[in-house]
C-alpha cells in the first residue's frame, strides 16, 4: 500500500480500511509490510472476546454492548471468527443480520472471518484485522466466536477481557465441561435469564469460581441478561468497563499486550526458520525416503544434513 | 520401555499397551523412543473418521460398527477426540457410555482423549495413540470427533475414509456449510433418518455432490440409516469397505499414508529446529525489546542475531 493510503487508513478512511483488510484476509505478501507501517498505532483498542455455545445469544448481546459503546462515543469494531463452517457456517451470517441495525453507523464496523479451507491461520488473521481497526480509530474491538474449539481458545487469548455467554440450559452439561470455561472467563454472561434455571446456573457457576485460584485480584462476576428484553446489559457493560479499568490499573492489561506482542514476533520467526530451513535439498531427502525408515529416524537425517 | 515391554505390546498385551498410551498422552519423553520402537509395525490398520454435529448419534452409529466389524473378526480401537471440553465436554462422556456393551470385549479398545487446557497437539497425540494399537494389531481404528473446529480437520486429514454423520434437520443449515463438508466426506450417513426431511436432505447432497470436482474415480454414497433400530447399517458397513478396497486399488491409500508420514517427519523437524533456534540470546532479545520496534522489525533483528 501506498504512503498516502496508509495515511488515509489512520486518518479513518473507511475504503482504505477496507482495503487494507482485503490484503491481510488475501494473505498477501503486501499485508506484513502494511501492518508494520501502521506499527505503533495498534495497541490501544480495548480488546473483548465473547464466546459461548451455539444459541446462546451471543449476537444479540453484542448488538446490545455495541449501542452502548456508541452511547459513550467509542467507535466500535466486531470480528465474528467462525471457524466452524463444516458444520456451524450459518450461525453467523444469521447472527451478522441480528447487528444489522447498526450498518450504517459508519463508527462501527462488522466483519465475518471464516477458515478457508484447511488454510489454518484463522486466530492469527483476525488478530491482523483487529489491528488493522485499531490503527483506523476503533477503540474498542469485540472478537465473537462460537466457543467450541482451539481457534477460539487461541482469540481468546488474545484478548484484554473474555465474556463467556451461557444460557439456563447450560447448567445441565456445566458439572462437565470441566475448569474450560472458569479458567478463561473474566465475566459471565447468563443470557435469556427469564428461562428456567438461571438462578441454579448462577449459583453454580458462583461455587465453582470461589474454588478458583486468585486471578490477581480480578473477581469475575456472573450477570443475567435477556439480550432481546434489553435486561442486565447495562450491568454487564458496566462490568466489562470494570475489567478494563481493572486491567490498567493492576498491570495485567499491559502484561497480555506484551504477551500478544510475544506471540507475533514467535511466529514470525518460526515461519521464516522454517522457511529457510526447507531447502530443496532436504525437501528431496523427505520425499525420496518416504516410509523407507520411521519418521523420527528420517526427521534426524534430515536434521543433520548441511 | 523396555524391549520387553514393547514386545509385549506387539504382542497385543491389554496392559502394556495402556502404559504406552499413558507415556504418549502424558507427552513423556520416552513416548517418541518407544514409537520409534515401533515403527514400521503401524501401517497397516484401516483408519475411519467419524465426524458431525452434536446429537448426530455418532456413537450409536460407532456401536453399531463396532458389531460388524467384529463379526468379520476385525479387532477395533475406538479414539473419541474431544478437543471441545469448555463447550461440549460432556457429549462424549455420554457417548462412551453408549458404547458400553463392547468394554468387556478385549478385541475392542476404546479411548477417549481430551483437550488438556490449551496445550494443543490433541490431533498429533490421537495419532500417535492410533499408531500404538495398530502396532497392538488392532486392524480397525475408528477415530470419532464432534465436527466443529479446526482439531477435528486435522484429525481427518489423517484417515483413510471420513464418514460424515448429520441428522434430517442438517438440511435446514446445508446450504450455509459451504463446501466443508463436501470436501472432506467419502461416505454420508444421514442417520436418524426416520424423522422429516431424511430424503430432502440425501437429495441435496447428491446434488452438490454431483457438483464436486472429481475425486480419483470414488463415488461418494450417501446412506439413510438408523443406529438405535439398526436400520441402514449393514450398508453404510458395506460403503466403509468399499471404500476401503477403493483405496487400496487406486492407491490412493497409499498416497494418503505417505501424507501422515510426511506431516510427522515435518513436524517432527519443526519442533527441533526451532527448539534449538530459540538460544537464551535469542530468548533474551525479545524480552529485552518487547514492543520496542514492531513485531516485524524485532522478529528481523533476533533472525540476524548469530
Amino acid at each position: 500500500m501506498p504512503d498516502a493510503a496508509i495515511q488515509s487508513l489512520l486518518d479513518g478512511s473507511g475504503k482504505a480500511l477496507a482495503a487494507a483488510i482485503s490484503l491481510v484476509e488475501d494473505e498477501s505478501s503486501r499485508a506484513e509490510a502494511l501492518l508494520e507501517a501502521i506499527y505503533p498505532h495498534p495497541g490501544s483498542a480495548y480488546r473483548i472476546g465473547i464466546t459461548g455455545p451455539p444459541g446462546a445469544g451471543k449476537s444479540s448481546l453484542v448488538d446490545q454492548l455495541i449501542t452502548r459503546f456508541r452511547q459513550s462515543d467509542r467507535r466500535v469494531g466486531v470480528i465474528s471468527v467462525d471457524p466452524t463452517s463444516p458444520f456451524t457456517g450459518g450461525a453467523l451470517l444469521g447472527d451478522r443480520l441480528r447487528m444489522g441495525r447498526h450498518y450504517r453507523d459508519r463508527d462501527v464496523f462488522i466483519r465475518s472471518m471464516a477458515t478457508r479451507g484447511h488454510s489454518g491461520g484463522l486466530a492469527s488473521r483476525s488478530q491482523e484485522v483487529g489491528d488493522l481497526l485499531d490503527a483506523a480509530g476503533f477503540g474498542v474491538l469485540l472478537f465473537e466466536t462460537i466457543g467450541v474449539g482451539q481457534i477460539e481458545l487461541d482469540v481468546m487469548e488474545a484478548v484484554d477481557t473474555t465474556l463467556v455467554v451461557l444460557v439456563p440450559e447450560s447448567g445441565d452439561d456445566i458439572q462437565l465441561m470441566k475448569a474450560g470455561i472458569i479458567e478463561i472467563a473474566d465475566v459471565f454472561a447468563i443470557n435469556k435469564a427469564d428461562r428456567e434455571g438461571a438462578g441454579r446456573l448462577a449459583s453454580l457457576l458462583e461455587q465453582m469460581l470461589a474454588m478458583k485460584p486468585d486471578a490477581g485480584g480480578w473477581q469475575v462476576p456472573v450477570e443475567k441478561t435477556s439480550a432481546t428484553r434489553n435486561e442486565g446489559l447495562d450491568e454487564l457493560y458496566g462490568r466489562l468497563l470494570e475489567h478494563h479499568a481493572h486491567l490498567q490499573e493492576s498491570g495485567a492489561g499491559r502484561r497480555k499486550q506484551e504477551q500478544r506482542y510475544r506471540r507475533r514476533v514467535e511466529s514470525q520467526v518460526a515461519s521464516q526458520v522454517m522457511g529457510k530451513f526447507w531447502t530443496p535439498a532436504r525437501g528431496h531427502l523427505l520425499e525420496s525416503r518416504l516410509e523407507a525408515v520411521s519418521p523420527y529416524e528420517l526427521a534426524r537425517t534430515i536434521l543433520e544434513l548441511d
